[in-house]
């Protein structure tokens, strides 16, 4: 007996037939004896027919209006939902943002949460129903509906299971589990048993789109048991949790990431307080920084380069060729045709050699590394696009292959 | 400057080209000055999808779910219109039943109104908004959704138009007022300026589908100024309210109901308490009697007419005939093939001989009367079926003809 939380994203509860399959899955973990909350998600390609549907009335919408518009995709999911689950003989009940009180501040289509109720869910689950909850969507003070942003329904899970204290929040996915590495472009990647939120941070941010960012922060935060996978195989997925490992992998996975350009500031005049003028120059821009390197000053001069996303690239350049003369760079340098290939694991501060083993898979594929990047669970490489994939395989055929 | 609601069904807003024409109204009437809130059904043929969808997931859906389903409709169709008067340059802001605390009992799919919040409405007024609101639905003291039932946003129009003590409630419609006949039946039917409450909710009952009559009950129980007009003329529509006519006609219209079947009980012992046993019986069985005739005694028998909607057939004749000995009649008879002719006007009263013009038309044509019912305002005649068209044109010849 436990109290668990499901969450189900739109493709797993696009049609009658997934929903029919999804509803299986709530019955089995119910009929175990558990209190079940489910989150779902709008169902398949609702929200964006709804995004479209919007734009023929006004190209330019409200943001209110749009969480007005957008938040019926899951009402409507729960709603059909609980009626099937009703059809197997099972007792459900849909519950809205509103209903829940899932509290956020006012920043529609992108709210962060403030506050989630637990007084109805409670009082459902002690009659002992199935609840139905509506992720992605919550209501501000003023009683106003808002959205979470695209993915927020893996938020509302984690924060519905964090105001619960959930023993498990499930993340059904497409995929089943986290994996070494994209199993569609590396050959060999294999699944994890477990993994924990830090690794698992740093590899959804190097574009492993398992979990949304937010609600890995929100489950390590309020350390929230999560576990990924999949709504159509009924296996073990991957658990993200805080765990002590006692004979742990050094490197949990492999991960690249091709959005990424490399700006360098070639001849600043080496004196105290340049980084801070550039970055400060670039974080009014909210343009995030990844990795920066400053080089050793040759004479009285030096060299900033560091990697932004490439959608930033036009806005970056702009703001830095207008303060050319007060930051006091001869010239800038872009290189959009650059990747990021990152080894990612908690063991890693522990294992010496690792950044080292790195590298010689690299230097055997005759792959040149641009940039140099660490922390504590984390070695970041920047290499020519081109040599992207190769140089993900070769290394984790180094770290992972027989 | 007043506050005007402003009612549009389904097919006002079905689609972007009409709900630009209804927001068009919508403006003009803002930019008048007035303060402005208007009550939208869901788009088109939504709630009829909705509806066909959710059997999809459950043949026998609970109605708690289905509110929640069905509420969306509305919810889409308050927010693009918000969206659609935004692109026009104008403030507008969307809210749903339990935003507006539009307060219904726990009746799913048919509840009844309790209470209409005007807190919010007025704060959105008072920054000079167009206020959207939901139609059709509401939420119970639980927080839990519910729906009106069919046609219930008129109703919820009238509802606030009578909480904010609004000057002017108009229901936009197909049709662009209320007329002395069904203008698609009857040759000659003249829309009418004005009509009184009561005037409304006989016709409406005997079949003018103009106004949902749970709205025009409410409209006279709170004197709310109705006004019936099309979304798609810019033309004076028909006004309904309590007004004191000098010169008025004594017949306001003619209305056919061929929904009706005929039910005689023959030769029933003529003693006290016999006709409330009838009525009783199908009290309890839910069915409604409209005109009821005893006939004189012949002997210490009489015989007992009445009639009933002709969904009610099957029901009321199991009833009675099960209760036979109880009642203690001889035999049954059920015809099927009547039609009820009404005219209505609250000006009958006062005017003589309005029912021996009725009868004289009907004569001149040698249609059969089978059975007379009169009211404060109106009178209706039961005649075969076949002879009902004729029959609402030779009366309506006889007071509206030139």
């Amino acid at each position: 007996m436990a109290l668990i939380v499901q969450k189900f994203g739109g493709s797993s509860v696009a049609d009658v037939e997934k929903v029919r399959r999804v509803a299986g899955i709530i019955a089995d973990t119910y009929c175990e004896g558990n209190d079940v909350v489910v989150v779902l998600s709008a169902q398949g390609k609702t929200t964006d027919e709804l995004i479209a549907k919007a734009l023929q009335y006004n190209p330019n919408p409200s943001k209110r209006e749009m969480d007005v518009l957008l938040s019926t995709g899951e009402q409507q999911s729960v709603a059909l939902c609980a009626m099937m689950l009703q059809s197997m003989g099972l007792p459900a009940v849909s519950l809205t943002g509103w209903q829940v009180r899932f509290v956020t501040n006012s920043n529609y289509s992108n709210a962060t949460i403030t506050a989630v109720g637990c007084e109805r869910i409670r009082k459902e689950l002690d009659a002992r129903r199935i609840v139905l909850v509506t992720g992605f969507q919550g209501v501000n003070k003023y009683d106003d509906i808002t959205t979470l942003g695209r993915g927020g329904s893996d938020t509302s899970a984690v924060a519905i299971a964090a105001a619960m204290h959930a023993d498990l929040c499930q993340i059904y996915t497409d995929v089943d589990g986290v994996y070494t590495a994209d199993p569609n472009e590396v050959k060999g990647a294999k699944k994890l048993e477990e993994i924990t939120f830090d690794e698992m941070l740093e590899l959804a941010s190097m574009g492993a789109k398992v979990l949304h960012n937010r609600s890995v922060e929100m489950a390590k935060r309020y350390n929230v048991n999560l576990e990924v996978l999949s709504s159509y195989q009924r296996l073990p997925g991957t658990k993200v949790r805080e765990v002590k490992k006692l004979e742990q992998a050094a490197v949990s996975g492999v991960a690249k990431d091709a959005n990424v350009a490399r700006f360098t500031l070639v001849n600043i005049k080496d004196e105290p307080g340049v980084a801070f003028k550039i970055f400060r120059i670039l974080a009014n821009q909210r343009i995030n920084v990844d990795i920066i390197i400053q080089s050793l000053g040759h004479g009285n001069t030096q060299d900033i380069t560091f990697t932004v996303s490439r959608a930033d690239i036009a806005t970056a350049r702009a703001a830095l060729e207008e303060n050319r003369l007060a930051i006091g760079y001869d010239h800038l340098d872009v290189d959009d045709h650059v990747a990021k290939v990152s080894i990612v694991g908690a063991g890693m501060l522990m294992t010496s050699g690792i950044a080292v083993n790195m590298f010689d898979a690299l230097a055997q594929k005759k792959i040149n590394i641009n940039m140099i990047s660490t922390s504590e669970i984390k070695v970041s490489v920047l290499v020519n696009e081109d040599d992207g994939d190769r140089a993900v395989q070769a290394i984790h055929d180094k770290f992972f292959g027989d």
